[in-house]
């Protein structure tokens, strides 16, 4: 009946893309706690903030204090996030576990937006952070399709362009030697249907069949559920997620476009049979505490419901 | 690709089940705009209000002012609902279409609680109302089963338990002489995930292939546009929904649990190529109207972020 993987391996985005997206932002001590219960509560990867100009992104000012807080677990990744060589360097001084990405955009118009860069300047840009990554001793991570299913800047987001932006990246981790841990394909703008989500890793997964792949999906329109779950019916084994939908705080206004909700997504893993490895109640129970602190309702439906161990 | 329906219809709750469950309930003149804005944004049937006890639910108090209220546009169906004889004896006085929906609990201790009777006086309850709708000239409605998909009495629901209940209200619709407008699966307290939809489904429309199924679901646990969709692609065309998920106010603590957001649930419609007949932006607008209205966030996404129409 179900084609669905036994399990997944989920990426915690609540601390580094969610506090980056709360208005307010999130203080210091609550990061900390943030990214310790995940890690108690099994989450076996957590990026823990951005290394970005705190001029503009200030709610990720903290970066340094939050990479030197915490108290690591055996086992868990902690990773950050950086743009640009001077973020890496900022990176690198922490004792954070870096993996070097790569990004490229299915949209050209996003790409020039987001990265102030076209096509080619992005891709040799990233390949020369790769031959960085390589000097420094830095694994390579994973790569990053960005709008892969539609852009506010472009509009629809065709197929081949996100054959193209996959396999402009693929080639630096084959020219390096290092298969990329994951093949992203990221629903950046919140435009992606399930049919969508078919088409688009179908046609992914049949022209690099051996590369795992990734959804990074925000709920920006109630969708992000039915997505990753019409993922996971595909086979893909890695999702970002954000604990209490961390970034979607109904209060930020048109936009506000959280992460799909890591508490939900595992009850719906769970309940249908893919394990996550992470513990229900501990993660519910770092929702509650993420949401006192930012001091607003979060997005996050588990956390106000409950699970359903107590009723069995 | 998608072996998805043309076209559904949707069963607007808002008004109804919506309003019932936000704790300070809604103004009179707001319900009477939402009833209003939905009907003009396309929704074909809307649940206006409860003929309930007004000392055990204050929010319904008003029933007979909201139903003489409104202004009746053409080719819409405006219903109510009541749980009794009494119940029904207010509603034939005022101007609402009435259709005698027969209800029974796939989970006998839920049954209990909610109706006060074991299985077998329900269904001769629902007999007697059966025969009392045809002595009023009321025509039979739909037939549903409620907890289809789990219970917070009795736990899991196998799927003959919702056979069983189909079975008993659907014999009265024969002996009644009306086929069933729809069955409905409830999933009256939001445990449901797509596999178990794709299961009871698949089972009861393998059991009465020719009936019309329908689904009504919480979005409690944050799974249920993933479970609508897997309804759609098992091919049913009947789903109730709630006009900014109304019911699911985040402040109303545990237990908060709207149905699927109607506004969100038609934009992955939409996008999916399954019509729905409902213009995206007017409902967006009843969406935020009765956001403000109700002067806290809802849950819906949507109306947030808004469709995509401006992008293309």
């Amino acid at each position: 009946m179900s084609d669905l993987p036994d399990s997944i391996v989920l990426v915690e985005e609540g601390p580094r893309e969610g506090a980056q997206s709360e208005p307010a932002g999130i203080p210091l001590d609550a990061k900390i706690r943030l990214i310790e219960g995940l890690a108690a509560a099994g989450l076996g990867e957590i990026n823990c903030c951005s290394f970005v100009d705190p001029k503009r992104v200030p709610q990720m000012a903290d970066a340094e204090e939050v990479a030197a807080a915490i108290l690591r677990r055996p086992g868990v990744r902690y990773t950050g996030l950086w743009l640009n060589e001077r973020g890496f360097e900022r990176a690198r001084r922490t004792q954070l576990d870096l993996v070097g990405n790569l990004v490229a955009s299915a949209s050209e118009a996003f790409g020039r937006r987001n990265n102030n860069r076209g096509p080619e300047e992005l891709l040799a840009q990233q390949r020369r952070m790769a031959e960085r990554y390589r000097e420094a001793g830095v694994p390579l991570g994973s790569a990053y399709v960005f709008t892969a299913f539609g852009c506010a800047f472009e509009g629809e987001i065709q197929v081949r362009q996100v054959e193209r932006a996959a396999a402009g990246l693929l080639e630096i981790f084959a020219d390096y030697g290092d298969p990329a841990e994951a093949l992203y394909l990221c629903d950046t703008v919140g435009w992606a249907t399930p049919l969508q989500i078919e088409r688009t890793v179908g046609a992914i997964r049949d022209r690099w069949p051996e590369q795992p792949l990734a959804l990074h999906l925000h709920d920006t329109r109630g969708s992000g559920l039915a997505n990753a779950f019409a993922g996971l019916k595909l086979g893909v084994r890695r999702f970002d997620a954000s604990c209490a939908g961390l970034g979607g705080c109904p209060f930020a206004g048109e936009g506000a476009a959280g992460n799909i909700c890591t508490e939900d997504f595992v009850f719906l893993c769970e309940e249908s049979g893919v394990s996550t490895g992470v513990a229900l109640d501990a993660l519910i129970e770092c929702a509650r505490e993420i949401e006192a602190a930012v001091g607003q309702p979060l997005p996050g439906k588990l956390m106000k419901a409950g699970g359903l161990a107590r009723f069995r």
